[in-house]
């Protein structure tokens, strides 16, 4: 049994409850404002990276009920049927706005910013924020793989480790655009262009049950890129004597140098170092040493702070799971809805948990820039149509401690949520993945190195103007009964 | 972009680089056998949950590289014309045996044997890993969720922060084998026929401005489904009077009775109380109370020890993530080959970590019941065409604590590994969702209670038979040198 592919039907069934309820109750074509933020930063870092925006797109694009989808919401004797006829030439008419992928984003402001009526706009959310939530993750905790990494690269292949064949491919996608240098899924090469490689599993070596006649063969077949696992046997005794005779023996007399060893197994750091001399003893200065093994920021940043001699990494489960923080909690909440005549009405949800309150309305993004080094130095959100004088200084406050201010000069600013879809038309031109690649890695060099820190970074500031912040609390008193 | 969903090209690039290699070494017809099993059980769990085999046998069937396959992969300049020739009319031809879905699986046991050619073999290694992975570790958590509940409903509802689309729907099918009794995810229910259910969200409310109506209006369109989420504003001063008042107003006059409230934030264990007391003084003694809010088995246990009155649980992102443990480690690992005559020729994997060495051979796998309780009392490993007598007492032996003997009397043997292929032929009947959930439910329920306990469970016996455990000692004696 396949699963359809244009995703409509993933969909948490209340949605369409909702959708059906919206219908009957006489409110489907009221227009309302979701927004799409987090309230935690994954791994207690400084910034996530949000990704998945493409496939969004995708979704939006292709987004319909078949019969197949209505004979079945009819089975379920919900729904009227006039809904489900409804349903059945449905389509998305409203406005997307979205950061672009690569953006780095922070807690309580909107990512994206979904407008459509009643029916259109609740109906997305559980696919937006799947899609959204899942390759934002991956590439939060890819770009601090990389940056513990120094420059070294990093290849992903946790394939085998994520949570089924989608969230490999796309996972690796997210991966690539937080800087991974290469992606074993040759599937995600396919689609989405992103570099794949690979050369050996223990397997070989044990098919061959020799391990010298398995490099030799390798690097006949494969002279310019014999990358040898030397951990199946033992590395020092084994591994690495092996390896150097297939490349002596193998490589060289076609003019061939070796592309490195790979170990997976053992204390890395340790074996490094003496890999490094057999190497280098050898003749084999130019030969890279590889590793991987349940690799993450943490080990791999210790690794480095030991000595170990290692020139790039190969990066599973604890990259393709974000396994010490598999969640990414982005929400999807009602900001506003327009009134008959098209007034914006700004609403808000309160919670028993005070971090579960919202910031209401329909808003922009703005991230000031300092004008000397290109630093990024706080973000602010407004009102969608205040008037904001930015030819001069600008002073921020704190929403919380809001006695904390903080005035800019000499700054530039950029509007971070661009139009995606209007009236249920893109208009938006789609980088690249090399694009995405290049402008995240921009975007995160803009970041303050006390903001990108691994350990207790500095809380970067998302400040509202004090319009926004007079009809947040006026709102939080209007329901304080 | 879309993904191509035969899923062929879902694969690491090492699998074709190293099929490439036995095609160009003269090794493409040299049979050989792996075992998929895995080393570590989530959660320091006694037991795992299986899953994901249908999904295998779909990708088995549809396995083929069509032409834009080949043209990307001849575009990579790694492979042989005669290789990329070999690819393209490729299937899989081998056989594979495996545990039924939804059986309890022990660590270090195989529970998938594939036995084909080397290329056969070892190309499907990619996906078969990452499928089973994924969804044996939502049915291994999830069945833990489904026992903190003690008989109560657990609806899943985690699509949202689910590693993409495809996790949701597929997590969703494996929760419901291990015992969840719904799932949010629409298209689960229309690929998988798993039972879809769902209420509203706060924007629900939000979208009415005034709670007590929202209520009403949801009431009157969901008569016989009248569950409402109390939350929005103030539980106890708000959300269930509301809730009382809409039940009085609207459902009584139709003959109807309330289906329940739900908890969303807020301390749950406090307000479910005071909730019930409200309800039950409001003649709604009948009308259930819903929990949700980042639950897993561990708060749901905590939530009953402290005598929260609760009746059904939804659970999201901690089950659909298995958040506390996202991974599942089941590898692949090379068993055995067969030589020119068909011999079967043991292999074994050494490694510098202990944990990593393999059991050797193409082997059964036998589970021991008791006859009188019916409850396992040890799995045995034997080579494939042992002679055991199983008429008499049994002894079986610890493979590591060898003075460790236990003899079995009176029992049943159940051979856990099925045929799914023979000679890439499916000779497996598919069980429906129901057969398989219901099969695992008895197969849980077989566990001693010992095995099943949240903490520190006993560890369940995975023993070799003498023969097998003399053939892996010869094998790793052979090998150190």
């Amino acid at each position: 049994m396949k699963i359809k592919h244009n995703y409509t039907m993933m969909t948490d069934f209340y949605e369409l409850t909702m959708a059906n309820g919206y219908f009957e109750a006489g409110k489907k074509d009221e227009i309302c404002y979701f927004d799409v933020f987090y309230r935690t930063i994954p791994d207690q870092a400084g910034y996530a990276i949000c990704a998945g925006l493409e496939q969004v797109i995708d979704y939006i694009k292709d987004l319909h009920f078949d019969e197949e989808d209505i004979e079945f919401l009819r089975s379920k004797n919900y729904f009227s049927e006039g809904f489900l006829e409804y349903l059945s030439d449905f389509k998305f008419k409203g406005d997307i706005y979205a950061m672009p992928e690569g953006t780095p984003i922070f807690p309580n402001e909107p990512f994206m910013i979904v407008r459509g009526n009643a029916i259109e706009a609740q109906f997305i959310e559980t696919f937006v924020l799947s899609e959204l939530n899942h390759q934002t993750l991956i590439a939060t905790k890819t770009n601090r793989i990389v940056r513990a990494a120094q420059g070294r690269a990093i290849s992903e292949f946790g394939a085998r480790r994520a949570h089924g064949a989608e969230a490999a491919i796309l996972g690796a996608r997210a991966a690539y655009i937080a800087g991974c240098n290469s992606t074993s899924n040759t599937q995600t090469d396919l689609t989405y262009h992103v570099p794949s490689s690979g050369t050996m599993a223990h397997s070989w070596i044990q098919m061959f049950g020799d391990e010298l006649e398995a490099f030799k063969q390798y690097c006949r077949i494969y002279p310019d890129n014999a990358l040898l696992l030397v951990d199946t046997y033992d590395v020092l005794k084994s591994g690495v004597p092996n390896a150097i005779k297939a490349f002596n023996e193998v490589l060289l007399p076609l003019g061939k140098r070796p592309k490195g060893i790979r170990l997976d197994s053992g204390d890395i750091a340790y074996l490094s170092k003496k890999c490094r001399q057999l190497l280098d003893k050898a003749g084999f200065e130019d030969c890279k040493i590889f590793a991987s093994n349940s690799l993450d920021e943490n080990i791999i940043r210790d690794l480095l702070y030991q000595g170990a001699k290692l020139d790039a990494f190969g990066v599973g489960e604890r990259l393709i799971t974000s396994k010490s923080n598999p969640v990414f909690d982005g929400v999807y909440k009602l900001a506003a809805v327009e009134d008959k005549d098209g007034n914006i009405i700004p609403r808000i949800k309160i919670s028993e948990n005070v971090g579960k309150i919202t910031t209401p309305h329909f808003k922009k993004v703005y991230r000031f820039f300092s004008k000397d080094n290109h630093k990024a130095e706080a973000d602010l959100l407004s009102v969608y149509n205040e008037e904001l004088d930015f030819s001069k200084p600008f002073e921020l406050f704190d929403p919380i401690a809001t006695w904390k201010r903080k005035t800019l000069e000499d700054y530039e600013v950029v509007e971070l949520l661009k139009p995606i879809f209007i009236n249920g038309e893109l208009v938006y031109d789609l980088p690249t993945i090399e694009e995405i690649r290049s402008y995240c890695a921009e975007q995160v060099e803009s970041l303050w190195d006390e903001v990108k820190r691994f350990e207790n970074p500095h809380n970067y500031y998302v400040d509202l103007t004090q319009k926004l912040w007079d009809i947040k609390q006026q709102l939080l008193m209007a329901k304080r009964k």
